[in-house]
């Protein structure tokens, strides 16, 4: 069961971060385009600063957390008595973890006084998504045709995102692009739930059938359902993040209606 | 023969929208080309939304098709007597029409007033276009080599269009990007056509030799003879539907050569 | 041995395009930069209504050689007789003909007073240059391992000049997107006079052999030597191409420093 | 034991280029900063010559080491007395440097006055990383699996950085861009080294086993910390060399501050 408990803690790593995008990123939007002056800038590299903070925090506990999970690795690599590799998917999994620390480094890194050229953040979170996609994508399964079918699914999810942040770094606060990604992270999120209850079920019991075929295009559709539901939650927090936004620059509206017509556009 | 159907009600959603795109676009883009202070906007937004309450009513009715026609699944998922998935491919292709039903949604938002960013109905669409090509990528489609052989021919047009609409989303408006997305909406179309003739022949007997070594290479060609004769249908609606345009704005040039000839550059 | 003919005359179409590319390309480049007026760009426009007429010519000379050369299928398309198809990798390779005969055709058309999209004659080379990437991808060679091998190799080719041509859509009349697409058609031609010595010697005897390891990683790096004497012969006919048009503007030169002077930046 | 050696050279070759980018590019970029009129683009052009002359000369170096060391090829391709291609992976390495040499001249020739279009040094730099990939893409390596493995990691590094140079060609001395190439060139040279540890150890006996599943799951994790290891020399790189056109540019401050002000932006 350890097994299911990091696949939970993986998950809420991609959903914490992607749900919270959803409510950022829409209200980011709402503000830059009400307000033409940009006042707000200042509360938005505030937010990037505490996120990339909290993302090496959590990129480090999620390290800690596979080597010392009980049936971890304990930082073991090679089993000199039974003369094979001790992995476990653990020490791939920590090396994911440390390139998101990587990443949230750089985040806060970009807004000290180091200069730093623009768009680094996002390089080294496209770099993040591109070293876990490839991590998954040349694991060898062995015979676990499922476990590599789950995964595969997930690639989609992980190089979508950095796809997605690559062309973040030339078109730096494109909004559909920051949506996009926060909608591949919730995807991501809820679909390592949905490996936990597949490989590891919580109530006991052996995984789902490896070399069933009808599992494998169940799942595949299953995986694209996740993204639906994904989407219509993102649809949902976004609207409700924008009204007090909205509200409050109505009020603003009255006084001075002249500035805000001319924002709209 | 329920399947045949199926594939000629998923070619006629595909073939309809791409038809009406060869009509429009050219129109849109002489209109553009011929007044340039752009007064025809109004029409072309109608057209839009008209567009995108189709595309989700056309969708909710894929959706109850797959579901609903004799043969179907009938919303049962797993059929726990013969303890297998209930599929039949028809739950991956209700899930396809789901995600053009998001997209038709959001063609109708993006002209509302709730402030939506430009582009999120090029993104919707290329997310549909996206998840179907997985969605059909992924499918494990076990020794029927034909049937795996045909969506993955397809696979070039969805993806193709994917790829299209996701440029889009950066160059709205780009008459070839609008076009090409076009064709390649035909190609998919007329190739749901193909597949249903090739697999449930409608003058009943089996489909195509599934392992027939020939068969496979025949296709492919046949594949690209359908988006030959899709060129050139596209050529064809694009001068006509152009016509009655040019010849009311001739009648304009008379009154008033001068604003025209600037705007033909 | 009719197959080694009607790889060389592939070869040939695609060596013929790819050297004229090679001399037209530096030669409008120089003009340019010579001349900022850009006072040739009449000599252009006609190299480019010569260029497609040749073209679509070649491909319809292409269609019928493939199909009435002897040993072609000479239309018929199902033998049945032997129940088979009747292909011979012949009708292909028309296919591939007829999508060039389009280019060749779109060529001339941006040229008239159509009024159709810039970038239209790219688009449709850009398309042929898929068509012929995905008929030969797509293509079952059932056990003929080397010969499958001889057309991956040249999809690189294929696929990379497709790509070239499709950014051209966006990034027209940029030089080195158009050296680049010019030296990968030499490639292509070279190869398949290349298919056709390993294939079909014209020496006779049998093609070299199907299984045989060593073949394929010596035409691997073959491929590439292929490439590099092809970017060998492009710098010999640019610079040589150029000498004659630097000559001339030398004269110019003396009698009006100033103007050229500011346009060599 | 010859074969480490080349492994080993070949390292070099890369690492040498990557470290020194890690240190050419941050200066660069902090001078650009500092100093908004440019002044220092002579020394960038002197450096760019240099790194040009010895790339070619370095090529030129590999070609004759991979031919000539002992157990290579010496010129010899094919022994008609075992009726066998002589390769040992020695060609395709030589055909792989003999592409670098090309981008070294390239390097150098856009600097002299012969008028090349800007972006010919990075077009032919991806020209040679694209080269390098394909060769090893596109090699069999029969029953090798784990050597298979370990050149299909570095494809990663390899094509990666073959985008990015194809990027440059549109969007030059973009710093990010730059970077990532260094970071990919620091990890594909470390790799060599790898490869050379893991089959041939420089201490004898045989390599790793090749059919070891556990082996080929480390060794992907393994290229990930080599990537780690190496953004981590980049960044300290990069921190220490900027510190001395810091420093000296603190001093110029004080006496023009308003200059350096508003280049700061």
């Amino acid at each position: 069961m350890p097994s299911f408990i990091g696949s939970a803690l993986r998950g809420n790593f991609f959903l914490m971060l992607g749900l919270w995008w959803s409510i950022k990123y829409p209200i980011k939007y709402i503000l830059l385009k009400l307000d033409s002056g940009n006042p707000h800038s200042h509360w938005i590299h505030s937010m990037d600063i505490i996120e990339g903070t909290m993302k090496a925090f959590f990129a480090l506990g999620g390290i800690l957390a596979e080597q010392l999970v009980p049936g971890g690795p304990h930082l073991s690599l090679y089993d000199s008595k039974a003369q094979d590799w001790v992995q476990l998917m653990s020490w791939p999994h920590m090396t994911m973890y440390l390139f998101y620390g990587f990443s949230g480094v750089a985040d806060v890194l970009v807004h000290t006084s180091l200069k730093l050229p623009v768009g680094l953040d996002r390089l080294l979170l496209a770099l993040a998504l591109f070293a876990e996609g490839f991590l998954f994508h040349f694991h060898d399964y062995k015979d676990a045709a499922l476990t590599e079918h789950l995964y595969h699914l997930m690639s989609i999810a992980v190089f979508g995102a950095a796809l997605c942040a690559s062309l973040e770094v030339f078109q730096r606060d494109h909004t559909l692009l920051e949506l996009f990604r926060a909608s591949l992270f919730i995807l991501q999120g809820s679909w390592f739930w949905q490996i936990g209850f597949v490989l590891y079920p919580p109530w006991g019991g052996p995984g789902w059938k490896q070399e069933e075929h009808g599992n494998k295009n169940f799942l595949t559709m299953c995986f694209f359902w996740h993204y639906a539901i994904g989407l219509l939650v993102m649809a949902a927090n976004g609207f409700i993040s924008q009204q007090p936004v909205i509200a409050n620059s109505k009020v603003k509206k009255v006084k001075d209606p002249w500035t805000v017509k001319s924002s709209q556009r």
